[in-house]
């Protein structure tokens, strides 16, 4: 779970998700709206008989805070709560795991921010099975040819990996960039994403007030997508002195077509 | 407002209620779901120009801990927020003003924690204007004729009151009993109030479980309304174990007629 507003445990509920699956929660800053469904979320998991350890990346002063709010609220729990202290202003890498790694980058907002790079491992090729029957193949070769070795024969004929396999499903990567100021080097960090999310809070009538709130504009997220040549934008984080989000949705198509409004609830297969 | 789970800032958008009126929250007890929406909600009322105070009557230790929470939160407040320390073993007026009082009083769950009585002060009688215009009452004199003097003439005659007034509107009363243990001593401090909510935690199936979690079924809340008096009972608190209240209703309608399910988003006039 990226972020942990107000309500996350009803919209889980709501969507069918597990609580018992849930592993990592990275809390991009310590704003009220980004954070404070944490409590909540963890006091309901406490009743779940959950197991293993829950591990809540955040700063170190949010460590503090919800270390005491846990201990008040969160007495009987049935699993173990681990808090991964992030540093705020350098890159790092929150989470490694066989699958995927979560990296850290820093935003720019009124109050110490990351945003966070997910990228799943590249994953093994597929086999093709009637090659591997016709060279024989022995099993104990399998994992190192779908990692895209070749095959050596015992009367030494080398037979190519292409022959052997085929192409690995890509993998998926996504990044995350909460409240921040515009900031064009962020289409370096996130380029080439298959999806990215960008705060965009207001639309072009109120670019001097994002810059005043540390905030960005939908056309400028969308100079972040297009810069970055990622494969879809989505937006968020809407300023509620608008009465819908047409405008940022217009606005930032002109400038990256492939653009879309996250919205409470939507589901997006990357 | 009585108790502040999580979400009770977006039931109160729902519902059209104004942030800004807001003066008093009272926590029954500690326990997440009745009090883990005060970080949020008082997040999201220091984005509002409030002004004013705000009250939150709470345990010392909910005090200390909700201290540290807005410290961190809701630096940039627009109000003066003030704790007023409830004892949990006494009755004690949390709240008098003008229109009405507050009274705690102990209820018995795993943790401290208090009901609250609310009922509004006596209001004025109505004056029959044609009346005290014919016996020439002063104005300085009418406080106190719709509080129920009667009226001296220069000449010495007795007007009664009756002959001024008529019957002041009722005063309404309410009762919250949050999670509690049956207790029957409960009808005694509830007496007559027009509303009485009291939890229903459990049916009648589950009345092991209800004393166990110090807990109440529907039949146990009706049976304190009954011989309390009340005008209507109000359930609520349910288990998540019940698909549905019926069996709540049907159980406690048995043994008091006058009782409604309380559900998300509902009114009720007293």
């Amino acid at each position: 779970m990226i972020d942990c507003g107000e309500g996350a445990q009803r919209s889980m509920m709501l969507q069918g998700l597990s609580f018992t699956r849930l592993r990592h929660i990275f809390i991009s800053h310590l704003h009220g709206d980004h954070c404070l469904g944490l409590p909540g979320l963890l006091s309901t998991l406490s009743l779940h008989q959950m197991g293993g350890t829950l591990t809540v990346h955040t700063f170190a002063d949010g460590a503090e805070i919800f270390q005491k709010m846990i201990d008040f609220f969160c007495r009987e729990r049935s699993f173990d709560l681990q808090f991964n202290i992030l540093d705020p202003v350098c890159r790092q890498v929150a989470l490694d795991t066989k699958s995927l790694s979560v990296e850290t980058f820093p935003l720019r907002h009124r109050v110490p921010t990351v945003g966070f790079l997910i990228k799943e491992k590249p994953k093994p090729r597929h086999i093709i099975s009637d090659a591997v029957k016709f060279f024989n193949v022995p099993v104990s070769r399998m994992k190192e040819i779908k990692e895209g070795a070749d095959f050596v024969t015992p009367d030494g004929q080398v037979i190519v990996n292409s022959r052997l396999t085929r192409e690995a499903d890509p993998s998926a990567s996504y990044a995350y960039c909460s409240d921040t100021l515009f900031d064009r080097t962020l289409s370096e960090i996130v380029k080439g994403v298959d999806l990215l999310y960008h705060e965009a809070t207001y639309a072009d009538d109120s670019q001097a007030k994002a810059r005043e709130r540390f905030h960005s504009t939908a056309s400028q997220a969308a100079r972040i997508a297009r810069d970055a040549g990622v494969g879809k934008l989505l937006l968020g984080h809407y300023s509620k002195a608008y009465k819908d989000e047409n405008r940022h949705l217009e606005e930032a198509r002109k400038i990256f077509p492939e653009t879309v409004l996250a919205n409470e609830g939507m589901k997006i297969d990357i």
